[in-house]
């Protein structure tokens, strides 16, 4: 006997691999905390009521699995919203730079809260994700600038998860910025980070993966290499943030080592796309980014589609380049400003997250053996994700076969 | 001795017609539904308690006037995912309108629904409106095409006020899309318009303006005038939706009709502008629309910033061309994409919406004698307004006085 089963929604299971996968009049049992039964309901093995504890009927809602976030960085002290009005008033970004600015500004007010602080300022920005339907969320650190400073920022991070009934995934962005008192010595951070970060963060279980950020204006391709190779030594997974502002060579990079994402691509071209299609490594479109930035160059969305690169969607919330605190508002964004379709964008927060965090095989899809992570939407139709263009909160919850509170 | 007084709160009171006239550690006395006093706490006449039988604390929230939603068409039957959809995947406007898409199938799913099913169907998108604060709210009719179908949705509309404890502003959209039966006779529509349309929703008390959509693909600026000057002759308010795909010469006429508002204005020139600023006409900007369309020419905001022409913001939410449910999208939009500084933003969803709605002396701004319409936001400074790419929720909503539910 299941723990409980799910009758009367549409399942927008996403598991044929590309369209909505939508199972109409479907059926969902869930068997300690996992997906044990999906598909029409006329082919349960028997009455309801004889095969679960508890029965519940979903009005003829729309079913979709358990958000996910997979490109954040909402832990950190502080917001950008000073900057962000002196931009428009017309000052410029080397000024305010010199005034203290920018990703200084966060690093400087990051490290000025402990853990507890850092998790109440970033509160309001997971809880607003998790409003929406997030059931896993991935938070990044990158704004400590020390070794103490990044791991109590993934602490906080870990802290988010237990307080608001998530599953959240940390990554330490062990490459982000170079601190000042290493301006003169790039070499000599490098070595920190490899030698001291990464296996700090490893040992004490405090990140699963590493991401670097290979741009002109902060690390290049041999640094970024060496950092990653040495987070795969450790057992690590590993992202990139690349070619978001120039053309960097990063998807290439990423594809060489294996990187289970590749994140921006703005500027990627076609020698980096094939390189991800072989590798299989994921993109992870951040289209709050493209508009907040005003970049006029998209990524590659169609050549990727061809090349049959999976693609991910994410707000990769952040004070600078992306305060973007609704995941159905990245879905709607990717939608009108990258051209993807409605099953791209539903599956790019779904299954391609999950992929792109390497935990395709135990969420994204509502599949048998999966975790029971899923959401009930008051709509239509499946092709309304992304048409909207706001806050869509599901009715309800489910999370490891638990109602959320 | 007031019924009210709200202290420990920062007051954005929009006052100084420009900037964001904050006023710190503020109080504000409310008595009768209406402001009676508002200003630093330390020039109350007197202790608090001895002012007002009900003393609220307000945490040291930033407190802005309510926000103004003035322009939306929101009540209508069905929505366009499909088409959005189909779009995306490289059908075209032709054969999907060919198809029975377009505005003429949000006409046909409008006039399949009576009142109750109308307002039902409604519901979701203001309610989604009213949670981020909006205590006014302008809805159109115009997906009638016939008399009886226009006057249902106007009392839709305003049924939706009463449900929702928001002030609903109902707008005739009395030239929006010519009905198929008139196809070879304009004159025989605008006869109807006139002689019936107007009189019959004036008389019934069911609009207090009336807006046309003057466009290549919609009306031209002889059969607008004629419209306008009609609902003139009958004292209703006027607004025009002006040259948002092709310069009409719209903004002229608008200012020519002494409209309340001209409403896109994408391809607005000097001349349109000059005449607004003459006229004291409010521009109104529909970010979400220019984003959605895939519209590449902005309005002229330099332009119009610099003649002292009084710029509104809103959603326009309608199923075609801007599915927008989120008033605080709109103004992070109106920063990203067309450069409003943070107080022209917040500023355009209060004062200006006010004014754009003719309402401004009672509503749009904290000061004494206006409706006590306002929230209370835990932001730490106003220009987080328009930062924040997603939904802001207020912590608590007044209206008329009274707190909201």
């Amino acid at each position: 006997m299941w723990d409980s089963l799910w009758v009367d929604l549409r399942a927008v299971t996403l598991a044929d691999g590309e369209g909505m996968g939508l199972v109409e009049d479907a059926a969902i049992g869930v068997q300690g905390g996992q997906i044990a039964w999906v598909g029409p309901r006329a082919r349960l093995p028997g009455p309801a009521a004889s095969l679960a504890q508890h029965v519940h009927a979903c009005g003829g809602n729309l079913v979709t699995p358990g958000l996910i976030d997979c490109h954040t960085h909402i832990v950190h002290g502080g917001n950008r919203s000073n900057e962000f009005a002196q931009l428009a008033e017309g000052m410029s970004y080397e000024s305010i730079q010199a005034a203290g600015g920018g990703i200084r500004a966060t690093v400087a007010a990051t490290r000025r809260l402990d853990q507890e602080a850092l998790v109440a300022a970033s509160l309001p920005r997971a809880r607003a994700l998790v409003a929406e339907g997030v059931t896993t969320l991935e938070i990044k650190s990158g704004y400590g600038g020390d070794v103490a400073t990044e791991l109590r920022m993934l602490r906080a991070a870990r802290q988010l998860g237990e307080l608001l009934d998530v599953e959240v995934v940390t990554t330490l962005l062990a490459l982000h910025a170079l601190p000042e008192r290493f301006a003169h010595d790039r070499a000599g951070y490098l070595e920190l980070v490899i030698r001291e970060l990464l296996p700090e963060a490893a040992s004490a279980g405090l990140a699963t993966a590493v991401d670097v950020f290979c741009e002109g204006i902060a690390f290049d391709v041999d640094e970024c290499a060496r950092v990653l190779e040495a987070a795969g030594a450790l057992g690590l997974g590993v992202h990139v943030h690349a070619d978001q502002l120039s053309p960097m060579g990063a998807a290439e990079l990423a594809a060489r080592c294996q990187a289970l994402s590749a994140d921006h691509l703005e500027y990627t071209g076609q020698s980096g796309i094939s390189a991800m299609a072989r590798q299989g490594t994921t993109a992870v479109l951040l289209p709050a980014a493209f508009l907040v930035t005003d970049e006029t160059r998209k990524p590659p969305v169609a050549q990727l589609r061809a090349a049959g690169v999976p693609m991910a969607v994410a707000t990769d919330c952040n004070p600078g380049s992306s305060p973007c605190i609704s995941l159905t508002v990245a879905m709607a964004l990717a939608r009108t400003l990258f051209g993807l379709t409605a099953a791209e964008a539903l599956g790019g927060v779904t299954r391609e997250a999950a992929r792109a965090l390497g935990m395709l095989a135990t969420r994204g899809t509502l599949e048998v053996g999966k975790r029971a992570d899923f959401c009930l939407w008051q709509l239509d139709e499946p092709h309304e994700f992304g048409y909207w263009l706001g806050s869509l909160k599901p009715r309800q919850v489910v999370r490891g076969g638990r109602l959320r509170g």
